[in-house]
């Protein structure tokens, strides 16, 4: 007999920008209720909850994390305290899903994974972009030998922002710059595809009079020689596009490559394009996986498992100090 | 009075098949001569005369040399022969355009540079790239701002060969390896651009068994901040394509960057693609360049200056031993 799918009560800490895409996209992820929102301050959850359809408004985190019908919840906090909110919400027992990057460092990282594993609850970086149906097709064709071996991934992700809009960017203790809000994507992407971490690393970063990367570069060499070379910046639009050569062929995510609908085979002179179209903004994917774990009592997901949000924290570690760069969070 | 446009006779050291494309160029480059050739072998210099239409065919690179009438000779000879063949051509009182990269490293690019002057001969690099109409065009529109002020520049170079079918490019005494071959093509783009070379470089790469980069990848950090991510490679196919990007927008020079005819000015969401086409493979600018510069009795071109040339090579010498990358000629 299968399980009954449940519908699952997803609450969410913190009313920002990206807690607000992320309940735009339950709206798509079916099994999903949009149950309770806690901010520090009541009116801004009061209002969130109704401009995004939540039954309950919370004026503090340690509230919504003591409803007992809250099932799921979603860390939408500054980078900082990420570690802080996920770890109380799985001393509470909830499942959760954490903004990326997951914490400031792997340290942080692997005392969350420790108590997820302690608490036996469901914990998963939400990294969206492994849930996207292109970027799946895309492994999927490469696990199929389309491009052959793989040899060098590239990858961008850079904005330009004001450095007056939004002063948690330009914040050091609050993890601030590019490497952290959106480099973490095409390394992220690196290890999928490479499944293993880089054997050596350099790094270059232009670090601002904030003391965080305005734009910054990676380049990973991995044990059987293969290559990565990946940016990301705050104060630099760039094309926001990544590539995986391999042997026989490479594969192109077409911009923006961390939700894309584009995928091309490109073969010598020939190119075939794959449009893979979804509806809504792509943040559903991850939720309907954690929710996926829940009906099938998985406390990790295996498409993006906490060994892997740990090791990838680590060669975010090993990126910033090749390129000196520190968060009070590392002493 | 102007002076009167001159048709001048070139030589051209060694039958390669950069030889060959040089020789396709000339047929387009009016005022070009195609006059004699030189190789090792008659016999190979007989048949290159016939096939690209020259009068003369030596058996020596000294008899091409020696002969009074050769105005002009371009040096085709591989990377490790460049600085030995320009300067015995410099000394024979000869017009030199040798390819890229014009030595080996910048102690011997500063040797050539000297006997030029001390020969009062013109000397250029055969960086064909600088003299496409579609990149003097990306040039003249970031120099008009279309773009706002440089942040960052990538580029790359990279073709699968067999390890077998190209000995020259994974042997070290030759200079071989994807850097020296085609990683100069977006150092050079870079240097183009950003008018200086990088106060920071970081690199990495693959050296393989004979021991040349196969695939390699170089973070450059300017003085003010900008960077250039740049990589190249002869066992990886890439996109071989360049994006500049300035505070206001980017310019995208499409594939094949080096000698592209597409340029995209792209702000946000709206891109402008402007089309330069031209005749012939793009050979024919260069040499277009060196008569200019005969017939306006010029020791050097001011778009390929010798000193930048030095600077350039003092810029790969500088990545070859971030990526302990030497070669013979070091000692």
């Amino acid at each position: 007999m299968q399980h009954q799918k449940k519908r699952f009560n997803w609450g969410i800490i913190a009313t920002g920008v990206i807690a607000g895409k992320f309940s735009t996209g339950l709206h798509f992820a079916s099994g999903a209720n949009k149950y309770a929102v806690a901010s520090r301050s009541l009116a801004k959850a009061d209002e969130f909850a109704k401009e995004h359809g939540f039954s309950k408004a919370y004026g503090s985190y340690e509230e919504l994390l003591a409803d007992p019908n809250v099932d799921v919840v979603y860390i939408a906090t500054p980078h900082q305290l990420h570690a802080k909110n996920t770890i109380a919400a799985l001393k509470a027992k909830k499942a959760v899903i954490c903004e990326k990057p997951f914490a400031a460092n792997a340290a942080q990282t692997k005392e969350m994974v420790r108590i997820a594993r302690e608490n036996k609850c469901l914990l998963m970086e939400a990294m969206w972009t492994r849930f996207i149906p292109a970027i799946r097709k895309a492994k999927e064709m490469i696990e199929e030998g389309k491009i052959g071996d793989l040899r060098m991934i590239t990858g961008d992700f850079g904005y330009r922002t004001d450095m007056e809009s939004e002063g948690r960017l330009f914040d050091n203790s609050a993890c601030g710059g590019g490497l952290m809000d959106v480099g973490i994507y095409p390394i992220s992407l690196a290890s999928m595809f490479y499944k293993e971490q880089p054997e050596a690393i350099e790094a270059l970063g232009e670090i601002g009079e904030t003391s965080v990367d305005e734009q910054s570069a990676y380049l990973f060499r991995y044990k059987g020689g293969q290559m990565a070379v990946l940016y990301s910046a705050i104060r630099t639009e760039t094309p926001t596009e990544a590539v995986i050569m391999g042997t026989t062929g490479r594969i192109k995510l077409h911009a923006p490559f961390y939700k894309t609908q584009k995928v091309s085979l490109i073969k010598g002179c020939e190119e075939t394009l794959i449009d893979i179209p979804y509806e809504g903004n792509g943040y559903q994917f991850e939720a309907m996986e954690m929710m996926r774990c829940l009906n099938e009592g998985l406390l990790e997901s295996p498409v993006m498992t906490l060994d892997e949000s740990i090791a990838i924290m680590d060669t975010m570690d090993r990126v910033r100090a090749s390129m000196d760069l520190m968060f009070p969070m590392d002493k």
